[in-house]
């Protein structure tokens, strides 16, 4: 136990004052690590990449943390948003001895400290934010807003841990940020963990103040306040003060953290009582770096804020003064003639896994506990022939859901994120097994909402997203079911996350995650109430995009192959899926069996539709997605009904890589397969869920990829029937039928005749919603024509 | 002059009544439109689709908004941030007659009245939220988050309009709407107008409570005032006292305003003085509607979001009550037996162009006022031969920008919005001419701040492009520099302004708006410091599924290219310009005359790169973007030099759209001219600064697609050389060249050889970069390769 004394301040400053050095020396040094030698400037790297401005107070931070840690024990998770705190975090897990232990090359010698240098910012080496590289870390420090999400994800259902979520000033301006405050209305001490928020007000972003960096005292209390927050400011100009300061904050906030819990835990208090600690610590940008350069000022100012001095090869004054910079840490005080940290120093780190470099949380495979998954199959609906049964299929799924929050409840591994869209996209059997989780009050009209709840519904697509990144990256698992056209929301979330799991992929120590879960339901085709701004299915072209070895993407057509879909996602690991299912009552096509099979080859020929014999046909209809689907059967229906001659092939893709070659993605079907489907020749008429550039971007490189002649949503329908959202996109059954005669020229007699008779169907149907408005049809014309 | 009387607020509760009945009544009749006859499930549309629950606070809100503006002579723009807001917006606007007038069908009278139910959300008629069809709007209510930030651009330079936000206590949970809280910082009293938000609490989301609905009075004042708000609460239940609160409310904010105006434009004092008032309206979901159905409460639930009672048509009971619900409202004493609303009612709204409904801002092509460009040549950088001098892009635009201000200053119709960028993405000239906006105190170490500036850096991607927006739509001109990864986080704002426009060409009252203008710089290929989390072409994928009569997207190669591009995107009209452009230093290629020849083809043979002489090539080199433009002409010159035999063909792209076919975009190449450059069966080799499948997608229907090899970004690198992005995503001149080879195998002696050269290049390249930590090269080698 150490208590706060003069001595430990002292050498906690040291401590700080290494942590300093090694941040500025990563940007600059390439070689006489500990300045034994004068500066000159063959010593300096040859491009000066990295930033300066923001990692003196990280370091700040860290430095203190370590002492509560050694005070307390406590698991500490440091989230470190500001963008460019890497030569912090790094220095930190280096000093620590974390940095090492992962990476012996990086010893802890003045070898390893030239190469910890070089290494920073250099081609080969190790990029400048804090990323999977980083040891202890969850939070990539590239795209800002979503440090306060991460941490508060990271401790749902983790009651032992702390996340410190040092949050920059500029980071605080993005709108995700912004949103993040209300945590505390969602994260219940009864079981969750706690999230420390220190605000980290060092004034300017790159170029411009900050907003909340020029609010006074007065304002930012008030502010936090009215968040729930009880605001501790740290924020003395002198420096022995300002160590006071953070130790007492750090101190007290921690108290109340554990009084908040215990009385949660032990008086069985439910509901929100007290509110959170958080800390503000005003600091310099580029504290106690050089103070003023040719008369302009640089701590304490945008200037700061990447390579205060930027040409120290090529300006000797610039040289000297970066020297009396860096030598201003003594270290050669604070490191042994060798290149060890001095061990009263070291000392003050904690031990073990206690190291916030090494805390078992930040690589959350270690903690995985197994989802227990009940048998898919038994929620199968009955099928006895395709196309006469109705069923929704995200219903069914909720079954299932419902039954994986019971298996699941004593491991607590489980959660449902969802911006209160839960029961609209039918998903509402969950509530048989818990429910919405909410700390304010409740009041009589409320139903199913409770602080023990583990379905999060905040109607914010970016907490969602971070929260369930958070829970995932420690090792929980979770589903994000959407509006499909609300997810490109969090396209960029996304973006970030792909490339975090490619990233973890190639670092040995990083361990399996469970896989992010998208169930994307209202979807585009089914808008009916909502019309054209709740259509929009880019998030499939956002996720096809990244690396195949992180991405699947899944258009299950009826409620039996969503259920296979969806098993095999929830045990998969490492990945992002997406699976594309509609929530209306929908003609189902496939039992259980037939449901496995389909998606376990990912597509296949759909023989019942089909009357081509299993010899070559004349025309493929394909089809991803469940309205294309329901098109194609429909289509194939059709010409089997008037063109008995036309021998009619139906494919169903079930798996959107399947179509892809194999050498660009795992699940692409071998040559073979993917022939035995398609053909090499026969033109395929393509209708897809989404846009069409996609499917023809997946057959590129197949057999004759210009006879894929590829329909889906062209941005067309808004507020109408489920059919003329089918005609406006040029996807409806008779569309389809009329595509297959064309290009199946000269296979049958009469298709010109055909082709007239679809039009006409068309132009009635064009009539039919003019008259609309005057006539009122009844119910049955808002479901499908016939 | 109408002081607030008894008799007065009377009238005004009649006039509610009446929205509230039209509100009602659009979701639920087909005819009886004034229930002239006993309810009969006849007189019920066949779906009932719509939202109740927000419409009466919208409506009350309205109600009262009116008499303001009598009151007052006020320009007021109604900005209606809850999502479902149409039948209240419609109501009002079909109250005061501006419905009529825009839609002449819609009459003032019972005839009228039924086709203005009976269009609502139905097949053929108009959709359930407020979209570009509702008179006097600018803000979709579909994706929520944006009410707050389209309110601030719409006033910014518009010093006599008074932007009344409402936004709901769901859209508040958002992200992007607690981001925008902090327009106060931005908002200049002496130039621009004022924002009223309004607050807008009845409790729940779709089924959750909301978390501001929970929250209590002492809070909410806490943390609005710590925003800087001073906050009116209208919360009374009894329905006399509220009025009366609203009415007090409103003359009390609005005196506030005209009172900081006031000492802002006339007693000269700069920066924020001021707290502005906000107004927080507590009321039950479904006001004044059904409050309870079979022993569970509807009014002040959320069972109140949507259609209270979904049954009426088949339940005696329901339609019973819903008869009463109507009735209470007193259709018959509102509206002459004609269907006229009473007179003494009518003459409550506005007159003329002071209705919302009718407001030209928010029309805002009514206002355009031109945007001056200068002469785009002037900026010229002189290029006597191609691949010689080196220059910045975005620099060279900067003096363009920079001017742009200068000239349009007396009109006050140009800005630029960017996320603390606008140096960094070496536009900074434009701080000889203009200011970064920002009204809070300034300090010693600032540049470049006042409150007149118009750069409007705020580091959240999602205010500025909701600004912009804002700025836009009501007439005004701007652009939008962003670093290309980020941009991601607006996907989907993009995508609702890009349907918004699309909208508006299909509504001849709409105008001509100016195009929305993204400079996407900071591009993937040149993260030297900042790697791999910002390396992310996706949004270029984003636009191009889009409608193609709104989108253009462009890929200047150089300096000259760029200001040829821009000065054609700036005077446009309708579109969103996405323009991908670097800001390093680079080799530039064309002249002035030769860029604008190129950029007006869209597409051109590089005849000085290539060897072809016009003749049939063996291969073709393609590029769009500056860094795999580079890498090919760096191909092409191997190819020369080492294969003199092999007949090259470089031909560069700068309008994306120039790939497709012309039945598919308006700038796709005619066959004749596309073939002239691509040929229809030679390979050609495609380097794109994107993802690939964008070009497999757009040559689908170009002769033989398979020929298109292409290569782009492949989400690999980090922070590293350029020359070595370009090599891991297997898009450098060598890759580029063995490929040509491969491809047009047969046509060269010596291929293999050659293959073989190469290869050993990029072997050595990646020995050069596993050695780089030992060393550290020099500077040169941060540079391109040779």
């Amino acid at each position: 136990m150490m208590s706060i004394t003069q001595d430990l301040l002292k050498d906690m400053h040291h401590y700080w004052q290494a942590s300093n050095y090694l941040a500025a020396a990563q940007i600059y040094l390439q070689d006489n690590p500990l300045l034994k030698e004068p500066l000159r400037p063959e010593h300096i790297k040859p491009r000066l990449l990295g930033h300066w401005g923001t990692s003196p107070g990280l370091n700040f931070i860290y430095v203190h943390l370590n002492r509560l840690i050694r005070n307390t024990d406590a698991d500490v998770l440091y989230i470190c948003g500001p963008g460019h705190g890497a030569p912090a975090i790094l220095a930190n897990t280096y000093l620590e001895g974390s940095y090492s232990e992962i990476y012996p090359d990086i010893t802890q010698d003045e070898r390893g400290l030239r190469l910890f240098f070089r290494q920073f910012s250099t081609p080969g080496g190790i990029p400048s934010h804090v990323s999977a590289h980083t040891p202890g870390s969850i939070h990539e420090g590239g795209e800002l807003g979503y440090s306060l999400a991460h941490a508060t994800g990271a401790v749902f259902d983790n009651p032992d841990l702390l996340a410190v979520c040092v949050i920059g000033d500029g980071e605080a301006e993005t709108g995700p940020l912004a949103g993040s405050w209300k945590f505390q209305c969602f994260l219940n001490p009864a079981r969750d963990g706690a999230v420390l928020p220190i605000l980290h007000l060092n004034g300017y972003k790159i170029s411009s103040p900050t907003v909340m960096g020029r609010m006074n005292d007065t304002s930012l209390t008030q502010l936090f306040n009215g968040y729930g927050f009880e605001v501790f400011f740290v924020e003395s100009d002198d420096m022995e003060t300002v160590h006071w300061e953070m130790a007492a904050a750090l101190d007290t906030a921690y108290s109340r953290i554990r009084m908040i819990q215990e009385q949660a835990r032990h008086n069985h208090k439910k509901g929100r009582q007290e509110q959170w600690p958080m800390i503000i610590l005003r600091s310099p940008k580029g504290w106690t770096g050089p103070t003023i350069w040719q008369g302009r000022k640089i701590e304490g100012t945008f200037r700061a804020h990447q390579v205060p001095l930027a040409d120290v090869r090529h300006d000797q004054d610039q040289l000297a003064l970066l020297e009396q910079w860096l030598l201003s840490y003594e270290p050669q005080r604070l490191f042994s003639p060798e290149g060890r940290l001095q061990s009263n120093l070291a000392a003050l780190a904690p031990a073990g896994n206690k190291r916030m470099g090494t805390q078992a949380y930040s690589n959350g495979g270690n903690n995985v506990a197994p989802l227990r998954v009940p048998e898919f199959t038994s929620y199968a609906l009955q099928i006895t022939h395709p196309g006469v049964t109705t069923g929704e299929s995200t219903r069914e799924l909720g079954k299932m859901l419902r039954d994986i929050f019971r298996l699941n409840k004593a491991a607590a591994n489980f959660r449902l994120f969802c911006p209160d869209e839960t029961s609209s996209n039918r998903l509402n059997a969950v509530f048989d097994a818990t429910d919405r989780c909410f700390m304010e009050r409740t009041e009589a009209g409320d139903e199913h909402i409770s602080p023990e709840g583990r379905v999060m519904e905040v109607l914010s697509e970016h907490l969602c997203q971070g929260w369930l990144e958070g829970y995932l990256l420690t090792g929980r698992h979770g589903i994000f079911p959407c509006y499909e056209a609300f997810v490109t929301i969090i396209d960029s979330m996304f973006n970030q996350h792909a490339k975090w799991l490619k990233t973890c992929r190639e670092i040995p120590w990083r361990k399996d995650l469970p896989s992010l879960n998208y169930l994307l339901t209202s979807h585009s085709w089914r808008q009916d109430h909502n019309g054209y701004s709740h259509q929009g299915p880019g998030f499939i072209d956002t996720v096809v995009n990244k690396k195949s070895n992180v991405i699947r993407i899944y258009f299950p057509p009826d409620a039996n192959c969503l259920l296979s879909v969806m098993d095999h996602c929830l045990r998969s690991k490492n990945y992002v899926n997406l699976v594309v299912a509609g929530k209306q009552p929908a003609l189902q096509w496939l039992n259980i069996a037939d449901a496995v099979e389909h998606c376990t080859q990912g597509a296949s020929v759909w023989q019942w539709a089909s009357n081509d014999g299993n010899s070559k046909p004349d025309i493929v209809l394909a089809c991803a997605g469940d309205v294309p689907t329901l098109e194609t059967v429909a289509a194939a229906w059709l010409l089997r009904r008037q063109l008995p001659g036309l021998k009619v092939r139906v494919v169903n893709v079930v798996d959107l890589m399947a179509l892809s070659p194999k050498e660009y993605h795992p699940h692409g079907l071998e040559d073979g397969l993917f022939n035995a489907l398609f053909t090499e020749d026969v033109p395929v008429i393509f209708a897809f869920h989404g846009y069409v550039r996609i499917v023809h971007d997946l057959v590129h490189g197949r057999p004759n990829p210009e006879r894929f002649h590829v329909r889906g949503f062209m941005e067309e329908g808004t507020t109408t029937t489920p059919f003329d959202m089918v005609v406006l996109n040029k996807i409806s059954r008779f569309h389809l039928a009329i595509a297959a005669i064309q290009r199946a020229e000269g296979k049958q007699e009469n298709g010109a005749a055909m082709i007239a008779h679809f039009e006409d169907q068309l132009r009635a149907h064009a009539i039919y919603i003019r008259e609309c408005l005057e006539d009122m049809p009844d119910i049955r014309d808002w479901k499908w024509s016939d």
